[in-house]
Parts: C-alpha cells; structure tokens; sequence
C-alpha cells in the first residue's frame, strides 16, 4: 500500500473533509478529494470503499479495541464500573487530540440523513459487538445486551456534549462521568 | 385521498409486505405493489413517499404520541415510572395486535442494512422528540435526554425479544417490565 506515500490515507481525509466543507457531501466526488491530496482515485479506493466512509473509517479499529476492553472473567460484572473504565480509557485514548477532527466529522453528518442514520448503525454494531464479547466471558445475556446498549447510549451523548462545546473546556472524561453519575441518579429508587 | 376505497393503505401495505417476503425488498418495484393491490402508483404514492416507507409509515402519529404522554408537570420526574407507565401504555395500544404485522415487517429490515439504519433513525428521532417534550415541561434538559434515551433504549430491546419470538408467548409489557427491573439493577451501587 503505497509505502513511498505514508501519509496518503491522512491526506486524503483531510482533502475530503475540506471538501465537504467548502461544497457539501453530495457535491464532492471522489475524483476531486484525490485531486486535492494529489493522488490517484485508485489510491484512495485503497483506502476507503467510498466518499461516505472516510467520515466513518476508525470504525475498522473497534473489534480489536472491544476485544481487549472485555478480555477478562465478565460473569460477575459490575456495569457501571466497567462503563467507566472502558469509556474514560477510550477518551483518553482513542479520542484524545482529535476534538477538531471530530468536530469536523460531526459537522458534515449533520447535514446529512442518510450520514445520520449511517453514524446510528456505527454505534449499533458497536452495542453488538459489545454484547457478544461480555456473554463470550460469561455475562448473562440478557445483562450483557443492556450494558452494552447503556455503554454506546453514555458514550453517544458525552461525545455530542463534548463536540457541540466550540473549545473543549470540558474534557471528554469529565462529561462521561458526569453522564454516569446523572444515570445512576435517575435510575435509583 | 380515494374515499371510494377507504382500505386502500392497508391494501398497498398488505400487498407491499407480501412482495418484499416473496422476492427480495431490493427487487421489489412500486408498480409491482400497486398492481399486487388491484390499485394504481399514483394511488400508492399518495399513501407513502416511496417503497421503503411502507415499513415506518406509523411514524407519522408519534408527535402526537409523545405529545399526550408528556402532557403533565415534568420538573419533578420520576424517570423509571415515567418509562413504564409510557411504554406499557404504548405497548397496550399501539403494539396490541400487531405481532404478525410487526415480525413481518421486521424480518424485511433484517435483510437490509440500508432499513436497519433507517430503523435506528426512527428511534433516535423517537428520542429526540421525548427530550424535546419533557424538556417543555419543566424537565432539566440533562436528565430529559437521558430518560428518553433510556426508554428508547428499552422499547427497542424489548420489542426485539417480543418480536423474536414466533408466537407471543409472553407479552410486550412483560419483557418491557423485565427489562426496567434490570436495568435498576444493573445501574444499582
């Protein structure tokens, strides 16, 4: 995959996003975003399956991420315990420097249903994916389903908090806990 | 709209749900509906914008929904029984009946991921809705998108197990209360 050209598959995203944002989605082709970063078509579709999924690509890095975040005995699970580990772990991780990057992403999806409804298959299949790994390391289902779908539900509006802030004052982690502790309050008796 | 056939709707949808079971949702043409149904394409695009609506027609009367069970002084909510009292409700009118309707419908999504996100829309826009609503009412807006996020959350999972079953064996109000009762014990201390 192009080693003389290690930075191809970055600057093809930063040309697309540039794009979207100078012209709309549904205006820009994939010819113009490779002919902005100075590469071929071909190159890009190395890279990416189409225009739609250069805003969704670091999804590729889920499983493997899902699958070190629930490598251990999940049958006695405490839910919110793992839900904040893993979430403020990802934050600090995955999401770390790229409050611009994400912004920009979210800022195209909005304009867009069908990016709409393809960033809400993102987190479904993450819940999915979720699930499955915890019932594999012994969590009921029925428990693992739940806390999987309350984990993406936690994730889903920290980010939108953290993202709709023009600079991030608050952190990501902050607002995760803060979802969590507002989840635990509203669910108590 | 065709006062002359008053079952004209039920007719498309009928014969649209049959075309999709039979030869595939992609394969399925608008014409082939309208002549399936003994009635005319202008006649069907008077009832729906296009094919894959047939599937989320019912949309359309959730405003009005949301509306009547938010109609009361939301500052001081209680968001578990809110949940309860609102989905049992919905399950007790809206979903009565309907298991054959909705698993028919629901098998056709199965088969396609482009109306497994147009699902997951219906329910994020079900969500935002809510929020919007309670907020109205005197709701802090924190905790209103929480909650509707909750009971959005646990509507889908528990029509799921409803709907997975091939007979309902047990009911919609049970699973919902099922999985309410483990949600409050999984976010317990």
């Amino acid at each position: 995959m192009s080693r003389w050209k290690p930075d191809a598959r970055e600057r093809l995203e930063r040309a697309a996003l540039d794009l979207f944002a100078e012209q709309g989605f549904a205006q820009t082709t994939v010819p113009q975003i490779a002919e902005r970063a100075g590469l071929t078509t071909r190159t890009f579709f190395r890279h990416f399956a189409d225009k739609r999924e250069v805003l969704f690509a670091y999804e590729e890095y889920l499983p493997e991420r899902v699958a070190k975040l629930t490598d251990f005995d999940a049958s006695d699970l405490d839910p919110i315990a793992f839900i904040e580990t893993g979430l403020v772990e990802a934050a600090e991780t995955v999401f770390a420097d790229q409050f611009d990057r994400l912004r920009a992403i979210r800022a195209v999806i909005a304009t867009d249903p069908g990016l709409k409804e393809r960033e809400l298959r993102k987190f479904a299949d993450l819940a999915t994916l979720l699930t499955d790994a915890l019932a594999r390391n012994g969590c009921p289902r029925a428990d693992a389903e739940l806390t999987a779908h309350l984990a993406t539900t936690v994730l889903r509006l920290s980010l939108t908090h953290w993202l709709e802030q023009e600079t991030p004052e608050r952190s990501l982690p902050e607002l995760i806990r803060e979802t969590l502790s507002r989840l635990r309050s509203l669910t108590r008796d």
